[in-house]
């Protein structure tokens, strides 16, 4: 691998391009005309404008970043995360052009990708699942009638989705027959893909993830588990790791189960295995394999000391895995300090950054493609930056994320900075014993 | 401890508000009328200005720092590093206050601050000194007398010594005539002190040095050892650990040495045990005892995800050391960003900052307190910034530190980042195998 590709935007290709140099790859960045003079343009290589926002004119053209690798040369193409990151047509196209795709093979993609196939493919794995209907309803009387034999509440999903969208609770026939023509509707408009599936809901669950990393030689290594309980509306804002709510023999368990999953679906490159651990029965289930790299992928490196995205072109380049005892050392928190107003609904707060000063020190690790000066565009993620703590123990970390968030300074957009101090004054924050629903129940 | 006296400028300023913040203790800065607005300053939770530069006016002044610690209600003081950290009437003096001084007893300071004493301490505890005047020589005839029965070369060296100032070599008697006078007079210049004694020169050495931590309980650990060869005139220009010239015996045999020596000077609080590493005998030999924190402190902290400040903090607050098996992990690497002319001889370049963007992303750590638009006054050290980078292996730790770097981007002052981009491409540095003398001779 001699040039890369970064088919992103953001602290993504910031972090790729990173990582890239750091093994002395070639890096070529592309841009959107909203984001001209964005770090990731300066800190390439090369950069090329690949169209106006929004994504689908520019970030999601597979035809244009296929192009643009052709044209510079490059053998390479990381599609980061978002965007075309899960997209098996994209990285089937990459394949095509006799270009190396930079995550796992389009059909473990295509697999993971389609959730009632998912929970099939691991459930022949014998990693526990929640309780749902087999593969898509094909109408709501079909759902209804899984939900009178499971019990309520349930959960609709959706087949493609990710991020909460589509995703309803009703907690009788009364709602999941409302609920469902609306889950179906916003499935398809989110994802061009209006298949539902229903779940048992489970009211009092973590989110915890195993961190998998994979190679092209048949070895499945796991890096330990990030909690990702903290989320609003199903988006994640604050990941920890380990988890508070794991001991010993359910972390060994949850992990064993991560590298099955994967296994069973011939996965390569990293990856992340997602369960819920339900609090009541203290049993986890499978919910889904995010097929790359994740947002919080940082708080397992400061950990681990392992370079996930490094290992990712390493893997992407045939190298085999090495992984010889990783231990994890001490306790890493993860806050996503998004571009929002967080006292009003969390309304995106797009604009230019008239102050940006990230904090530093010991243990404190900032990822970011802010700078004093840049636009935050209104089309994109709202993310500016992840401060990521390490600390000797959870005490120590959570001490110095207080710290860390009182030295971030941020001005000229609103940004989620306090939101994440006054979490940090929370009790079920300081003693770790949030759940999923905490966050949304309190903004 | 409530509230903090921090007795500094700079980085290490900064460094110990961080430190002490995390730990939830006020800060008090001090500044003199060149440092008005420093990152410092503005840190604290609050500030007083103490005087004109340079520093014996302001940040050198017992008096004045007693005083401001008494009236803003501080109950301890942190000297940092250089000015009076190892000036042991001050910590006798913040002691005379009722106030915690936070670092080793004023006694300890006092004996390895007498580089003739320390010699004895360590050697009475059965750790290795290279061969020497039994103290101070009076007279250029003592010395010619050791040097004739030791054997050229041998060194001369300031009693209140440090920074290599004072110190000469001379490989024959006429050398050592003509040298005498003139380290002595550097000596008494430099530290009002002109005591000098002699030892054996040792050619083909590397500096290495182990760093401890005792608390006032008799606990004394060590957290391994730091490669600091890479020298300009004495002046340490960049730190690695682990270092690459030592094997697992030789590492075993210098860090228990280090341990004896600390305890048989009754020591607490972090401290540096040096010694050279002679490449031609493979021994080792104790230099001197640094009584305080260490500007390339962080290497080890990158190593071990110790906090040693904060271990300070808690050690001056009574708490016994607890450090029980901290693996180091990994291979980290610190260059000092020094605002000097490199390539005129180092001449300081003290000026305004147009631009100052440090490198970031995994694995890399920046400890500064400059900033773009931020003065650097002629008046003190020209230290901008220190760059720390962490890599799962030596190699790693070299190629992110090119991209680092590379990265690292200084305007309005000359700086130091050219010169550590040229060393990474040389051999003796890519393979370790440099020497004290490497860098003296080629620049």
């Amino acid at each position: 691998m001699r040039r890369l590709l970064v088919a992103n935007r953001g602290e993504i290709a910031v972090r790729i391009i990173r990582a890239a140099r750091d093994l002395g790859i070639e890096t070529v960045a592309v841009y959107s005309a909203a984001d001209r003079g964005a770090r990731h343009t300066t800190l390439a290589d090369r950069a090329v404008c690949i169209g106006p926002p929004p994504a689908p004119a520019s970030y999601l053209r597979h035809d244009l970043l296929l192009q643009v690798a052709e044209a510079t040369g490059c053998d390479a193409v990381h599609p980061g995360y978002g965007f075309l990151s899960e997209d098996a047509s994209f990285a089937a196209g990459v394949a095509d052009h006799g270009l190396t795709f930079v995550g796992p093979p389009a059909r473990a993609i295509e697999q993971m990708g389609d959730k009632a196939i998912a929970r099939k493919v691991v459930a022949g794995a014998d990693v526990p699942v929640v309780p749902g209907s087999d593969g898509v309803v094909a109408d709501v009387g079909e759902a209804l009638r899984f939900a009178a034999d499971a019990g309520y509440p349930v959960l609709l999903k959706a087949r493609s989705g990710g991020g909460g969208r589509g995703m309803r609770v009703a907690k009788d026939a009364a709602e999941l027959e409302r609920s469902f023509p609306l889950s179906r509707q916003e499935a398809g408009a989110t994802f061009g893909d209006d298949g539902v599936y229903v779940e048992r809901y489970l009211p009092r669950v973590r989110h915890v993830e195993v961190q998998v990393l994979a190679d092209h030689h048949g070895r499945v290594g796991q890096l330990g588990e990030r909690d990702c309980s903290l989320q609003r509306r199903h988006q994640k804002l604050l990941e920890e790791a380990p988890s508070p709510a794991l001991d010993d023999r359910q972390r060994e368990e949850l992990c064993a189960a991560a590298v099955r999953a994967a296994r069973a679906v011939g996965y390569a490159s990293a990856g992340t295995v997602e369960f819920l651990l339900d609090l009541d029965s203290a049993r986890f289930f499978f919910i889904e394999m995010n097929t790359r790299i994740q947002v919080e992928h940082p708080v397992t490196e400061m950990l681990t000391g392992v370079d996930l995205v490094a290992w990712q072109l390493r893997i992407a380049a045939g190298e085999p895995l090495t992984l010889d005892r990783v231990p994890a050392r001490g306790h890493a928190i993860e806050f996503r300090i998004n571009a929002e107003d967080w006292t009003q609904g969390f309304r995106p707060s797009p604009g230019t950054l008239s102050a940006f000063q990230p904090p530093a020190g010991p243990g404190v690790r900032v990822d970011t493609h802010s700078f004093a000066g840049a636009t935050v565009p209104p089309h994109y993620d709202s993310l500016l930056a992840k401060l990521i703590v390490h600390g000797a123990d959870r005490d120590e970390a959570l001490r110095r994320s207080r710290r860390a968030l009182d030295e971030f300074h941020v001005a000229g957009v609103a940004s989620t900075v306090g939101l994440h101090r006054w979490l940090l004054e929370q009790s079920e924050v300081a003693d770790g014993t949030y759940t999923t629903s905490y966050l949304t129940e309190r903004t």
